[in-house]
């Protein structure tokens, strides 16, 4: 009965949403709730496994199309997987990133693909009594480090109460918030998204935390909002200070422009967003680290592939992060601890998610000095939780959100808002 | 007790020799027996993998150096394999690679892991009831091509009568050896290992099995016996008539002015052996096809992931072979079966292995149609017969040979053989 075991019988696609505070960045502002979907894979044999993916309109109809086509797919043929979700895509590749415009680009297939080989490796896991992190050659460390991701941020959404962050619209605010996080989570590392406001204000914000935190690592993120100019001269300005600027400016050529001129490391996770982007970006040196990322890297197999290919040419390889639940969180550790090369902490949302909110218990997911434990239970250590599925699904139902629109959101109270590309 | 199950209790390392025809090569000829070294892995719980790799002195004594670091090694934990060989090792990397001075530079660390990840990757596989390519992504292919392996050959080996295959010293010879090599095996693609005789000689030998097997894919490969002039000239000469020229020339450098200016595809298992060789020959775009080879690129996943890089950065996938046995004939074909980019037959040395001799039954291993089909027992799906490897062992213990050396066998019979670079 091996092979029933895992074959897969049964396949379900559930849309979910969670509350999200009102986050700014360079296209707009989060709205009052995020949107993921979640997969459930049982075989046969009734072993189930499971993954976290997008939740926008397009993707979702892509998810259910790749779901129809795996019914009798062997959870150990992960090649099959990618075949499978081509096929089931077909020619329809383009949008449906569910990034709300900042990251374009990534390969569809990929992005498909994703919450299913996360499942199938939970399911894995399972059969054999093995973590994911075994699955993918082994945990090099016992857990994986997290930066604290700090965000400009209204007081609460408009029409609500503050929320218990309140603002951060200034360093003051950003070195409170910070603060708080440190406290919460240990994280000794800080990433900031900037993009929001003119670029010295966000220089500022950097140095006020560099003199309150003198010993963190700090990252300033502007998705792409200044020109080649400003990015060179804020990369200048922050030289030594930052441990790495990230998108300061868009496309392969324009990151190119700026990394020839500035000792400052350039990272990514916009202009090099799937394998067809790497050997341009090698060619140009466009960037020194790449942030992976398993939902649009095509899993967490293609992920450590991508971990060599860094390490083969030089890349140091950081992990990026959009909102998520506790299905991604374990499964962005199994494949920081199973990467030898990771150089960085990774990001993660995690601290801006409602505890109360997620569709797995995430006790196993505790942080402590901003780092989580990797699980050692059989496959991704986490168990759906049914009924909190459930509520988030019918939470997805009533909220009315079906993509995220950062950019909408902002002009329903700023009508002036723009999001011309570089803004500074 | 699954931890005890996969946790290595006991490992050895045995040393064997079998008979080599009289086969030509650039650097000389080969000597009567060919030395290989079986390791076996017997975990806690007593299941036992096998791995297979070079059989030279130096390498030997750090295979034995790795194998007393393993114990307490979980199977599943292949980045500790490489950790532990890694400090096994030390400072000692120079040297050992086995290859008669044909291929150099590749990793120490890559080549005495590899058999031991060949061999954990067999528990693994029999732990779970399933055949290595699962572990390795999945089978793509139900069966893996080969190519002929022609050589240029003396009628035996001095001082002994002709041997089955008799001369090979001009094109009617290497189209005979053709003839008897497809009938027997079913390839559908050829090989000539060139870097023998004068070029037009060579040249001529392509063009007559160009003539004899109008439909076969053919390639040549002198071993970088040639400088970049008459690469060149050879390959525009043969443009066309190729499928691919091997290393028709030295180094990084030399293969991409050779490759700047001809239409004929450049491969190699000589200028790219190793991670390290990536980087510098992508920016040269020295070769269009990499010849991968398990026993020195790091194991069975690191070439899956070598694979990834091929496909990343355009570059084609074939598979290298020196003279092997059947441990290493079954872990090629799985390899060669979950690498999707696979993108031609794979060399191997197999017909020039007696049928009697070998360390495995090799039942399962038949040529149909110059392929052989996946193995779909647990692990490798082959078993060590020790008596087999105790006769091996003897008749290496017997023969005397301890370390490859083409070129010391040449010089007896011709004291003036000298292996200048390029040598056309
Ligand atoms: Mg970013
Ligand atoms: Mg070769």
């Amino acid at each position: 009965m091996a092979g029933n075991a895992a074959r897969i019988a049964d396949v379900t696609v559930t849309p979910v949403a969670f509350r999200d505070y009102p986050l700014l960045n360079t296209v707009g502002v989060h709205e009052p709730y995020a949107l993921r979907t979640i997969v459930e894979i049982t075989t046969e044999s009734g072993v189930t496994g499971i993954g976290e993916t997008y939740g926008g309109t397009l993707h979702l109809e892509r998810l259910r199309r790749a779901a129809e086509e795996l019914t009798g797919l062997d959870v150990w043929n992960l090649n099959d997987l990618v075949a499978r979700t081509t096929r089931a895509l077909g020619p329809d590749t383009t949008g449906g990133d569910g990034m709300s415009g900042m990251v374009t680009g990534s390969s569809a297939v990929d992005r498909v693909m994703s919450p299913f080989d996360v499942a199938c490796l939970d399911i894995q896991g399972k059969l054999i009594g093995r973590p994911v992190s075994d699955l993918l050659g082994g945990a090099v460390r016992p857990s994986v480090p997290y930066s604290g991701y700090l965000f400009y941020k209204w007081a609460g959404h408009p029409g609500q109460e503050d929320d218990d962050w309140g603002a951060a619209l200034d360093p003051a605010g950003l070195v409170d918030q910070a603060r708080r996080m440190i406290d919460t989570y240990g994280f000794s590392s800080l990433k900031l998204k900037g993009g929001v406001f003119p670029p010295d204000e966000e220089t500022a914000a950097i140095r006020a935390l560099r003199q309150t935190f003198p010993d963190l690592p700090l990252r300033l993120d502007p998705n792409a909002a200044w020109s080649p100019k400003t990015s060179l001269r804020v990369a200048r300005e922050l030289d030594g200070v930052l441990q790495y600027l990230e998108d300061p400016t868009e496309g392969i050529d324009g990151m190119a422009s700026v990394a020839a001129r500035t000792a400052t490391p350039l990272a990514t996770n916009m202009c090099v967003v799937s394998f067809d982007d790497l050997a341009p970006a090698v060619a140009r040196a466009s960037v020194r680290i790449i942030l992976s990322d398993h939902h649009y890297w095509g899993g967490l197999r293609r992920c450590v592939q991508l971990s060599t290919l860094c390490d083969t040419f030089g890349l140091g390889l950081s992990m990026h992060s959009n909102s998520h639940l506790g299905i991604s969180l374990a499964a962005m550790t199994h494949l920081g601890a199973a990467v030898p090369h990771l150089s960085y902490a990774c990001d993660t949302h995690w601290p801006w998610k409602q505890p109360d909110e997620d569709v797995v218990d995430t006790e196993a997911l505790r942080f402590s000095e901003g780092r989580v434990t990797v699980p050692t239970a059989p496959g991704l250590g986490v168990e759906l939780d049914r009924d909190a599925l459930a509520r988030l699904h019918q939470q997805y139902l009533d909220c009315g959100l079906r993509d995220r629109d950062d950019t909408g959101y902002m002009r329903r109270y700023d009508s002036t808002f723009s999001t011309k590309t570089p803004r500074w």
